[in-house]
């Protein structure tokens, strides 16, 4: 057997080569694909065993973005309802497929709807470096409608440097600020725009850190705050009362690695926070653009949420 | 004449090298003390002009800390009202080293007022490098009250790490954070305490870039945003309506001297934010802790703020 | 063919002349009704093709109120899944009918579900002239629960002559007020309650100009905030992301015919604006009464929304 | 002696042919001058207990507006004071003078204050037709900073007329819209302008009807909401818990005079409403702008309160 | 036929010897069973008949718990399904028992969801004596997360002893507090849980005389406000517009038997108050912890609502 | 010397038969007073000395209330500038006695004050006992404009039956309610008038816990929130930042001495609690009604603050 793709994708994962909530989920889902095609077992329950291995080292990458364990969960769904070897294996070579090919297609529906909220003449703030939100904004300056973005920094990764390339390369006036700066330009900012890694079912947010915060600054100026969030960010087990937890990443990721801290201090350095719903105002996914307290009908009736097959517990579905 | 003593003390406040709105002022008091000792004026007149000439210098350093306007206006109080040359010599002399000792003087009465104010185990935030607000947490910590402190990176010129090295210097536990995750940590936080670079007559707060995003957090978690502000922190001609500048620095401070950035982008910089009076609990200063709405008392009756005065709009009295 | 109802009834709504969303959509779908009957189309297509022409030229006639193009589209889905021409010209009557009758009906299951909210010696004020909201309070009047109704005069229209009117003749005490007056009464206020011309799937309200602010101060008083509506006010397309176009209106409408504006002076005067849904208390529809988040479920279970029906976009379905 | 132009000025005041708080206040002080100048008293009693009389006549024309009983009293202060019949009638001339003029010069400081509040490329809203307000707003415009102004049409007595003509004789971009609209055009205005007819000690603002509702507007929306005041428009004896009465007109104002109003409803028509401080961001006077927390001082120090004169309870001291 | 076991329930429950929204229901239900198990009635109408009079005697006890027509309606659904008298005498014996079963089986879910919510070393503040919201706090003390909980003491009836009674029989840690103290120690508190007696279908909550102002605390301090609530808490008839009428109870209950009331003074002792859903946080269900706005899905999917039913307007389904 | 009438004093003080922030102070005054009379002290130092060991011993009976330094400080100032006995003496006794005197007058000049604040017809919510509260409500009645008083029970010492009898006294219809239903007739009272212990330099009352609840929901009501308050109600002290103390009572004083207390639970019994100034719309004092913003000028100007003699930091002047 070829590990070798699991644990270079499990490591691509944790260490941050790939990321954003995604991008995370589609490699998964290749690597799943391509791994169980690099098996050679013997039988179903083989097949079946090793594949659940597999699901269990990618599923524990990353502990906040639900789109992994929601990806893994499409893709492994099939295996385990299949009756013979060749059917799992054709079933996990099928929705690795579906999965990566409706992730695009989200991507791209999500693109026209949000384009659809963005008035005329717009200036939109983002923050981190959302797929689905620079396709958003990028569709609507196609359309001529947008006359700038305020793009932060996003300390400590500094992700935002990727996102000015991306709406440079697509041609959009963008002004770069560090992320304290956020509050004073909100006055000047006709929407803002974010991503997301997971929702919970009550409609709450959890992004990139810093999030919460300029949505508290969008609610304050009474600007419309809008999340783009493929019906996989939604995170099912939060129906049943499941916290999501935050993941910490090292000091290094702040410091650097040849800053020496002072005794006595400590970094902490959480990767996400929660936006409340009471701040977010509209939740723009592949199948239409609703208000946050539309989340539990999506897991129930997109992510076929089921209260009695949660309750088994499978490890790999872990919220 | 000797202008090195000018020219070094301009250059050292506007590159930052000296830096914290009470470092400036009395940087600058002893500046024009030097540079008038230093003087072979033969007359009175002439050793006005000079030494009006050095405040406009010295003014035009940063735009935005009113305590540099302020520090001057002290300083050359005693001049103008001079007499005699030896007399504007030694009002000179003396009116410098007032301010430079009560300057020093201010920072202990916060301390000591703004030390009554923390209660027992107190977890405190604090954002930038303000030595008024570090001194007040340092006396609290010494009567056994302080159990941690959160301390803000301070994009984009990082004074974070100032503010950590004088907290552990003075043996406190400090946690590290990103400016981002300001919000997330604020339930856990008992008290908000910043320095503050200039105070308007309506109680606004311009301070670092920042600011008011934090006190804004703690608004929204009804914890107290208390400011650490000397009397000459506050500026008289905002009563006339003037507006405080806002000082926009440059790009390369944001984004290093090396990264080239894409097309369409530019560094949006500014060095200050002002927080509402809505958001401010209290301002602490050296002659008692008062709501912002006590601000136009300070500035006339604490910095002999005087209408007519003010109409003749002398140039080093910019607020 | 007589085009002669098509174009009068146009001219009519455009006009105003025939004025109120739901008047609107009845009166749409009589004139459908009346000009199919007179059409001597020789075919199934040829009926269908006069039809959409027809079609296309009401909703035409007045861009926000979502009643029309949800009475069209109502009256024209049993022609359009006909397969003879018999039976397109009887489904064209027997929709157009029962759209009619349940219009009517609407209002009244509307006017008994709203007048169980309404508490006893109540005090309410309403702004425009909303049919369902007015039978409402009649009917909680009929009940001896209504001590006085404050109404607006509703500029520049001044609607609110014909509410009144409507409310004197139940017997009803009414105070008339200007626009300007709604927060200063709104303490003796119990409730609010208007109609609507159109609600987006967020619950956000689309009504007559002025109606937002009401709200606002309906809000600020913790005063209830009722809207009447028929399940046909709800738009579909805002689910996909599309906003509701604000009709604007002449200048004459405001300042008259005769008066000449001074130089440099234009005259705005959009016909509605949105209130959003934090201030909308309850949606009282003929199905029951709702908090705004249940507005995707009226689209989906009670107006057949459909995204892949919306996504062939029919002219004649524009929201 | 000469009533008539005490009659005639009464007359002029009450049924608003002499309108605004500023202009009320000086033809008062001008009515009594001339009035006091016709007398042929033979002593200085007999021309006290006359200027007493007229200004009992003067004060009840107008309830509300608080800087009619402020002129009384600085005409009359003189008056009270003098020892003799001669220096009566000069006092009288002298401080009726010193009135008018002082009051023109305060709205020449306003302007003056207002404009440094104003930023560049400013879009403003107004409310009624208040001298100081549209006076700061043309001193802004002459320095280049007005982009555009949105003005009220003012129901029932449309004001707005009368300001859409000053602004527009000053070369200013003027949109024109009604009452109701104020809230949807909110997002596009950087501050809201007003005057004010009385401001209570606790800088509660008693101005035109409406102006309270778009006070909260521009709270919801964090616009400033600036209000340009002379020092004679604070109320005194609001700091002895007197409420300033509120002036309704008659409905003939409202429904014109030829409308007959339906059975059962009655015109209510308060022609002024009161803004809560929390919604006043500066009050500007010309003495200097302020929070309104200031208020009691203005009335202390600048109005010469004194509680023990209050107590006394003169007729013509009304607040 | 023996009616002494309806009596005395429906005394019991009036008296408050049986309280509690659950305790209630089952209490009901058993008695329904009972009841119907010593009838002796000859024809199935017979049966359905006396059952309904016992249904009519039971629902009459409290008026605002909904917990009792909901289990009555359970109960009563079997019966008037019947087609035989055996099969309706069945029918009661298992749809009592059922109900019984169901409403532990829940209060048990309830604990596991809701201890889900609770974080590490917690404090959490409750009102009231909730079996339910109890059930998931000592839940979450067996998993060790429980540092303390504040009880109030509930004035009239004092239940908040038998809450500190169940908590320290748990070994959990607790502070007692008067009702007015909720919001001194709100900022100690992580998280407020309570019961309900009735949740509207806006997701309001009727609880407890006093639960609204505890939320409010809560809401204002940021703290997560929970509900814990077996679904045959919602009130169906809600939807409709029904209002859930609130128990006024006797004077005594507040003063005691002995005292007189002075003249002019009378006790206004409503037993619940309506705590609007903007300060409810999440209601723990059986089947998944929810937003309010949930809450006509719980009413339309899991108590079967049904519009055409409610209209028939049975006696015993008063919500 | 007699010290029975100090132990005595203190003793009824601590325990609450002498209660209201009021009664102290003048019961201490008095005994101060007495004391004096009582002392056959031979020199001026000895008879300072014994009063100052007198004025700690009273200060010391409750910590919270602020007028009982506040009347001990008035009463010993005259004392401490004595330059003989005989004038000490003397001094003694005017001061006490003009400190009484003020104290009643004061009463009766804040009755005045704020029965003009009492609207006509006015329904009044008012908390715990306070004379100065009652007063104005009384004064209010007899000019015919009080419809209905809402007064609270006041757990755990239940002030409500003193405050119910002395309104019943007065003729006055009332409503007695617990603590926890404020919030639900808040919508039904116009204002709510209550006392206070102490007031902070930046406005927040200290009174009997519950009304911070009470404030917060007039707030969330937009029902005035007024506090009547004698001058001598301000603490000058915190001004430097000093915190006021809570006093927290018995558990007793909660349970009755006969409950036994289950394990684990113990009884946290503070007797007042902090209103926030954002919920003081006005404070009505012998010197006039203000805002909270008011408080740092009734400190400096009517309690003759100053800071160098507060940094002696005398014993007795705690505040």
């Amino acid at each position: 057997m070829n590990t070798m793709v699991l644990t270079k994708t499990a490591d691509d994962i944790s260490s941050m080569r790939v990321r954003g909530a995604g991008r995370i989920a589609r490699t998964a889902a290749a690597a799943l694909q391509e791994y169980g095609a690099s098996l050679d077992s013997k039988t179903l329950a083989e097949f079946i065993t090793e594949m659940e291995k597999a699901a269990v080292i990618l599923r524990g990458t990353r502990p906040t973005a639900v789109s992994l364990p929601n990806a893994i969960r499409h893709v492994m769904r099939g295996v385990q309802k299949a009756e013979t070897l060749v059917e799992a294996q054709r079933a996990l070579h099928d929705c690795a497929t579906e999965f990566i090919r409706d992730s695009h297609a989200a991507v791209d529906k999500i693109a026209d709807i949000t384009a659809r909220q963005i008035p005329d003449d717009a200036v939109i703030m983002t923050h981190c470096n959302s797929q689905a939100a620079i396709a958003g904004i990028i569709r609507a300056h196609e359309q001529g409608k947008v006359r700038e973005v305020y793009a932060t920094e996003v300390r400590p990764r500094n992700q935002g440097y990727l996102t000015i390339q991306a709406l440079s390369d697509a041609g959009i006036s963008v002004s770069f600020i560090v992320d304290s700066a956020a509050r004073m330009f909100m006055p000047k900012v006709d929407q803002v725009i974010t991503g997301t890694d997971a929702i919970m079912s009550n409609g709450a947010v959890v992004n990139k850190i810093g999030t919460s915060q300029i949505a508290l600054c969008a609610h304050e100026a009474r600007k419309p705050f809008i999340v783009a969030a493929e019906t996989y960010k939604f995170a099912p087990r939060t129906i049943l009362g499941e916290r999501i937890p935050i993941e910490w990443r090292s000091a290094e990721e702040v410091i650097g690695s040849e800053r020496v801290l002072p005794a006595n201090v400590t970094v902490k350095n959480p990767a996400f926070d929660v936006t409340p719903p009471a701040y977010v105002d509209l939740i723009v996914t592949e199948i239409g653009a609703f208000a946050p307290s539309y989340a539990p009908f999506i897991i129930r009736d997109h992510l076929g949420w089921n209260i009695s097959e949660f309750q088994k517990d499978y490890t790999y579905s872990y919220y």
